[in-house]
């Protein structure tokens, strides 16, 4: 039995914070969706952009709208014209919703599709009893792997995404910034056969847990000496690879000077303005690779996420800090916001 | 014989213009190096830039310098441990005298070597009668090829390594900037199989020669209306393909700006001076794939421009406008300056 | 109005020949399928295969199936989640049916699911009034390519696939086998960028055609004295590039001998049993890499088939030899057999 | 003080086994040549073919020749045109000598160069007091590498060049062959961020050691339902990676046989005849890309060898079984043939 009615938590005001619903509809479904009972919903920090009600959220998000777009549950009901999954499903799902019918949605590029819409941003989100999505974008969620790892397929799929394009095998990596999906990067980096792992930032608890998740070293981003430090640990090169996911300009600016020759730099940390870049010296003459990189790639990267996760070769716990009721969703960002949680799972159901 | 001196043109005061030295010392060899008499040698760009005595000019060509470095010639003598190389032979030359001993430089990379001295530049070059090169950086000429191209396969190097890194075969291609080398990029990407191929430049004469050379639309990048046009023309997602030609920050934001989902920016042409990118916009939502190309790949690009030239599908004469007589080099650069040249060749002996 | 039985040509016994069935059901549509008037289906060398009845039709192809699966036509009815496509759109459609929910389907490779359904073959196909397909396979035609060249784009797709997998940009081609796809090879491979074309064939008829199309040299395949002079028109090193269209044991045999170390061959051809390689000296001390290539890529192979054609540097004409009503598909493949047609387009209505 | 005679161990009559020599001449050295004193050699099985004297060293190997071709020793002269090796440095040496000239020597890919000469093979070798090497092959080895590791890194660059050539991270990988070579790839494809790895192989006591280096499933290759299980450990699908380091027939066959479609097969073990394959459903149908693996790449290869030591991450003291005084080499190849020893080590001075 669906309930007409449900409990969510959406964004109603433009200012700060986020509110409780609980009369808030069901949603409804068409021929190819999927309507899913919420059990576990992650954090993101796309979500507390939205909860502070930054200059991005007010420009893009519509008063109204449910939030939160990582997710794990159980399929309760399916559109007529759907195929391929049942009810009672554990799934997950890719919360960016292509068009389908533009050339990057055809070729395995949806990631990047100019027309999508993002559950919790364009479209209502999973912080809610029941989300709806198209079957498209089901993830079938393995009978292995637990409620809160899998409600954070999301987040690690942009890490794991980065990690992969970037290719780190054998190869020496710089992690600037390590928040969630920078800790997510230095695990996965580190199960994915790289070299040397160094990390940047400006946070010390976070430099310290990056080397517990397998970082060989750990500077402050402020200590002005960590490039040439970088560079005599990777055999007076600099690193073969930078993972940038700060979004910071001096990380960024930092990173690609220590870049080696060659290198590749896979870029996630969104700047929220423009960057000086002095482009002769830190990527023409240096014959570099930049990588922009968006969303999780439909669904190679999801393959990636639950095959590493099987393997058991990475660490997720000390990144999944706490699991909290889903009433007590505002202290989840209060926790976030004064550094004490790191991820927040939300138990929804 | 080889004469103890000869005419040279270098470098000898802080300031505007070349001098015309005819009692300097023929250089020396060493064991590995081979001398070589220069028939023919292209004025480059970066030439002008010393003519002219520019800040980076000034901050790296030491006085005294003879310069140049795109020629060819004929072996006249060989150290005593060349091996491969006989006196007699037609030959044109890398310019980049990688260490030989780096990483880059032992993995083919050598035209990011760190340590790299360009002839011309950092040594002695080539608008002289002779130059010494180490035998390493020969590249024997093909009987086919006539001295004026041979003379040029430095540039065309340039052009054909932004080219086949980005992969232009069935993509559609802007060129931004074509000077002397985003000319050559033109007529190459046509012959490697480009889609459409748009092109802006400032200048409307540069302009109907790149249409000559292969371009379907060409745009003053000045007009503002030309990102519209160009995303209309190429199945109204932009063109695949950018090659950054003139290092000029406009043209630069316009390229990313344009650029399709997914798709691939070499920058080759320098700015002068840092330049404001806005990241998430023109590179990480976008997806892209940003190449940074410096020099020529050693010695790949050397074949590739060998093929390409003697393959008969490359229109090389309307770009090199005009040869003119060794003593005559100051006019070279007056050509350039005006416009009236393009591409010119001094016959040296 | 659509009838509630149509023309079509079946598979009906177990020897030789096709069948003209005047009274077959038109067929259902699914809630995710459409519906498609068939104007115009090309008759591909399966088809062939088929009407000959060979060991792998027999093994493969259930009696009673309406063959066929390269068409263009329009779309007369669409299910009740179709939801991108409209009654009246001019569409080809790709013939390869994959499951959807493995992990090359979910990838952009459901040209390799294990569990593909090819229409023609494994179902119903489209030499028939009507033919119904899933929405997903809908490939919408533009309206500047004519009929007959749309009713093939599924053959160009193989053709394109191999070329674009293989890489031809600047790159000397050898393309064993030109039968219709060898032929469509070699106009993509001119088209995409190749250097230097080589082709054999046991044809000569079909040798001259490919130097129509763009080959610089044609030999015949019996003459065994072929590989030495293929070697000498390669700057003495073999063909950087082998398209394998022929399945002929020795074709493959002399291509892969002939094929330079370093060099790339994608295989195409289907021998009909086992074939025997020198793999030391062929593959492994060569420093080769060897693709294997079945069907086109969805939808990335499309997009190409689509530019190239657009671009007009394709000539199609003198392969599609024939158009022929619809009623006298027996003589096509008579045509085949003679060698008097190459493709043979059917007039459906 | 260099003596004129050396001890070495040469072939010297065409039949099995080798010849203790005390007065072999000390090589002279050209002037770009270096002259070593080698410390440890490393025995492989390639030098026990010879001993044993098979039909490939009969055809291949003249008689006179000192063996060996993996070393580490200590610089003791370099000729006059020498500029980068300094008399006492400890180096091993690429054993591939490559023409200079050719385009594969031009472009990084000296290891398909088709003059290559093989020190021990085609010239003299390591197995002595002196070899004598060209300064473009030597490698200088990282203090911190101890003497018998930087015996072993030809073939541990073999192993590293097969497994980078395929790309592991974070893909399932079939070794079939745990020889040498095969032990190797597997610390390496473990360090390198494999995901499951599976071998296969006749000897139980390789498959032992092989899981106890990192093989997650370990099958006897006789057992002809391993496949099947192959199957079931990766996601019903079969291995994302074939490395073939066996040459068996049977092997090559099974190992295509399982690879999962769209999968790479890197070839490195060779086959003493003709292989007859399934190309349509071993390669075409499944859309595999197959690598030919030679040599090492120069000097990527190196550098990776050298990281991966350094990084601590591989284990290759249960490989290197032994170490054993120079005059009793006869011994290493007896210990080789009885199973008794996996690698071993020369102690030559």
């Amino acid at each position: 039995m669906i309930a007409k009615s449900m409990k969510a938590v959406k964004k109603t005001s433009a200012g700060p914070g986020l509110t409780w619903a609980t009369e808030t509809p069901t949603p409804a479904i068409g021929p190819r969706d999927v309507l899913v009972a919420v059990t576990h919903a992650g954090v993101c920090g796309t979500d507390r952009h939205i909860y502070e009600w930054d200059a991005w959220s007010a420009s893009r998000v519509p008063l109204g709208t449910t939030v939160g777009h990582e997710f794990v549950g159980r399929v309760v009901a399916v559109g007529a014209a759907v195929e391929r999954t049942q009810v009672g499903a554990r799934i997950s799902g890719e919360g960016h919703i292509g068009c389908g019918v533009c050339e990057p949605c055809r070729t395995g590029n949806g990631h990047i599709c100019e027309r999508v819409d993002i559950i919790g941003i364009d479209r209502d989100g999973c912080f809610a009893e029941y989300v709806a999505i198209p079957e498209e974008n089901v993830w079938p969620v393995h009978p292995d792997i637990p409620d809160h790892v899998a409600a954070v397929f999301d987040p690690l799929g942009n890490a794991m995404h980065t990690v992969m394009a970037a290719g780190v095998s054998g190869r020496s990596v710089l992690v600037t910034g390590v928040g969630i999906i920078g800790l997510m990067a230095v695990t996965i980096a580190r199960a994915a056969g790289a070299g040397t792992i160094l990390v940047t930032d400006a946070n010390p608890a976070r430099l310290e847990l990056a080397k517990r998740l397998g970082a060989d070293h750990a500077w402050n981003a402020a200590d002005e000496r960590w490039p040439v430090e970088a560079r005599r640990v990777t055999h007076d090169q600099g690193p073969q690879v930078l993972l940038e996911m700060s979004g910071h300009p001096r990380a960024i600016r930092q990173g690609f000077s220590a870049l080696r020759n060659g290198g590749t730099a896979a870029l996630l940390g969104l700047p929220s303005k423009p960057v000086e870049l002095d482009l002769p010296n830190d990527i023409i003459f240096k014959g570099a690779t930049v990588l922009g990189i968006n969303g999780r790639r439909m669904y190679e990267t999801w393959y990636q996420v639950e095959s590493f996760v099987l393997s058991g070769r990475l660490q997720l716990e000390p990144i999944i800090t706490h699991q909290i009721a889903f009433a007590d969703f505002d202290r989840a960002f209060k926790m976030m916001q004064s550094g004490e949680a790191i991820k927040v799972v939300l138990r929804i159901t």
